[in-house]
């Protein structure tokens, strides 16, 4: 076929594309991007007139037929089932902030591929050319017809958080902010571990998160779903805490929700005590407040590429330290959650994705780690091969346990 | 990895799925189409640490700030410019007609691999869930910066004319409904080699178009700009003309350009003395009528499954006869041409699809016949692998004659 010979992907005929990049110092990064990280192929094969006719006209008109009659069918005769949308605005990319949608698409691409290579899910980049929270719910819903799941992606809070609910309650496939959720569930599997490794139970834990945007707030959340003793959340001014008056909407939530402690004032006071200390804020930490926290504390400092604490102060103090940088021990990676948290839920077709479900993913996830449990192992490496497995069977029979699973 | 272990497609670990679909009757499409005919597949390594940092964070932090910084080489660093986005509403899907965006997937899905298989363009299915115009638009606008071009699919007249003319005027990028434009070049290509074929030019030659919608509306037009002599187009009514008060605008601005001829009346009579027919209709054409043509005709008949005028029956008339159908000589299909304009618009990051791009694209095709040109030799077959790099030089090199070209 022809696909080689013309490939626009060649720059190979044109002055133009190299001359474009080519006052970029020459990176790896710059050299791996060029032309994109993926590529859509086919399936089945189209070799001849007899193969065209099965898959495109006209033996493609009785299954167009078929699913006209039984809706479900689509999920049996097409890839709406095995492929999510990865969507984004553009607005909190990394530690980048709003650069926009066509910015945003080499992270967008990069999450696409390992939706494929670790969980076997097909993805595609959307990054949409508005902000607006309810033209993105709106754009959303009319190409859910396409998808099998819809995974936000660097969408900035609090639109974050009114653009997943919105979306959840208008439509029958998975919705999930991986920004908030993926992280939750990682963050949670490394303290499980932690907890087993220094003989305390998730409710003996009072955890001091710092950064209230979407993976803070998630965190917090999910930690107290799961069953933590106290949580606090902290933003630049402090604890989240009832008594103070200039809370959005959602932190006024958080402040109900969190602190049993009834703490007030500076992020620093706060750990004093503690036994756990989440990062996601971007922030960092005075060594005088992590040498206050409670004997045996963890410190999960997971701003990249500066943890809140430096791992090696960290290690003065606490237990367990985890970081969010692959060039430490105990990664916090999303990359453990998002790719089996899909896959389990596209495998039984679930309608949603549940505090069940992602509490199941959790726990899969720390139980792989096993009898290898150390200060330095609490989570497995993203490259370890029987994690993705055991997060999407984990997923997949909690969603049915749960009701939300179609097959 | 684990991609093998959890892919979703697989049916094999729930009967669901095989249930699901267990009453159809066995049919090699439906046995073809289970689990879709796509898939995404990263073009980079992710193998370890190290891949992952240069295609994920952090690496591609800088490619995002590249990005950001110079807008233009989301081109270079990006699969923006060799990904298609092929649109539906769902409403007018081969001829099944209005059957809902999730039934006209598998037309999607197979359309997407035809760009790839001829094209080496990378294409994603997007069926929306909306069939107001405005909002697909819209919907259409907010999705452009992830894609490098539109390909408008079965969408129904007029809304169809209105949606695309608003999305060329909006978006940078190609904008092309192909049951317009792709069936109009490759109809101008093999009338282009008939005329040559029986000597004459394309000024000489008076053709009646059987159909108003789509397809006929888009040939009228641009059968003239390419120089055809003379063009009548007929709907259930009889021939568009200009004095008739049941006209839509789309019609009315057809009666304008069309029939200089001062034809009314009937289809059969417009034939009489008609040097070709072109059908993209669905009705029948009495054999009278064709006998009545003129010497030398041409039929093309293109309605599927069943011609307007069976082939044994054009061929005791005229002088060449065409159809859609694969199982006769000269079929005219579209995939001859829409992989090779896409490539060759995507190549040179045109803007738009012009008419010179288009009668181009009509050109190189027609020319890939060369010296074999027979009367059941008019058109090349779409496995002729010299099709699409021709057609995708021939639209590159129109690009930037015209100054669309944006390398």
């Amino acid at each position: 076929m022809a696909a080689e010979i013309v490939n626009p992907r060649s720059d190979s005929d044109t002055a133009g594309g190299a001359q474009s990049a080519s006052d970029e110092p020459f990176d790896p990064a710059f050299a791996l991007h060029r032309g994109g990280k993926m590529a859509v192929q086919a399936t089945v094969p189209i070799r001849d007139k007899d193969d065209l006719s099965l898959a495109y006209t006209p033996g493609v008109a009785k299954v167009c037929s078929a699913i006209a009659e039984r809706p479900e069918l689509v999920h049996d005769y097409t890839w709406k089932s095995q492929v999510v949308a990865v969507v984004t605005d553009g607005t909190a990319v990394l530690g980048l902030g709003d650069i926009g949608p066509e910015a945003s698409l080499p992270v967008m691409e990069g999450k696409a591929i390992l939706f494929k290579q670790f969980g076997g899910v097909d993805a595609v980049p959307v990054a949409l050319a508005t902000t607006d929270a309810d033209e993105i719910v709106e754009t959303v819903v009319r190409l859910a017809p396409s998808f099998g799941g819809v995974n936000l992606e660097d969408i900035s809070a609090p639109r974050c958080f009114e653009i997943e609910r919105k979306l959840q309650e208008r439509l029958d496939i998975p919705v999930f902010h991986d920004d908030q959720h993926g992280t939750a569930v990682v963050t949670l599997a490394a303290l499980r571990n932690a907890a087993k490794l220094t003989g305390r139970g998730l409710g003996d834990l009072r955890a001091v998160i710092s950064g209230a945007g979407a993976a803070g707030v998630a965190i917090a959340k999910f930690l107290l779903e799961a069953g933590l003793g106290d949580v606090a959340v902290t933003d630049r001014k402090g604890v989240v805490s009832r008594d103070r008056d200039d809370l959005t909407p959602v932190k006024r939530e958080i402040a109900e929700l969190t602190n049993k402690a009834g703490l007030s004032g500076s992020l620093e006071s706060a750990l004093a005590g503690a036994d756990v200390f989440i990062g996601v804020s971007g922030g960092t930490v005075p060594e005088p407040a992590v040498a206050s926290m409670a004997p045996n504390s963890f410190v999960f400092a997971m701003a990249n590429p500066n943890p809140e604490v430096h791992p090696d102060v960290a290690h003065k103090y606490a237990a367990v330290v985890a970081t969010g940088r692959s060039d430490f021990p105990n990664q916090i990676n999303n990359v453990l959650a998002f790719p089996g948290i899909f896959a389990g839920a596209l495998q039984v077709r679930a309608s949603r994705i549940t505090e069940g479900m992602k509490i199941a993913a959790a726990n899969a996830l720390a139980d792989v780690v096993g009898d290898e449990l150390a200060a330095d192992y609490v989570i497995p490496s993203p490259f370890d091969e029987r994690v993705a497995p055991a997060v999407t069977a984990a997923v997949a029979a909690a969603a049915r346990a749960e009701g939300v699973a179609r097959r």
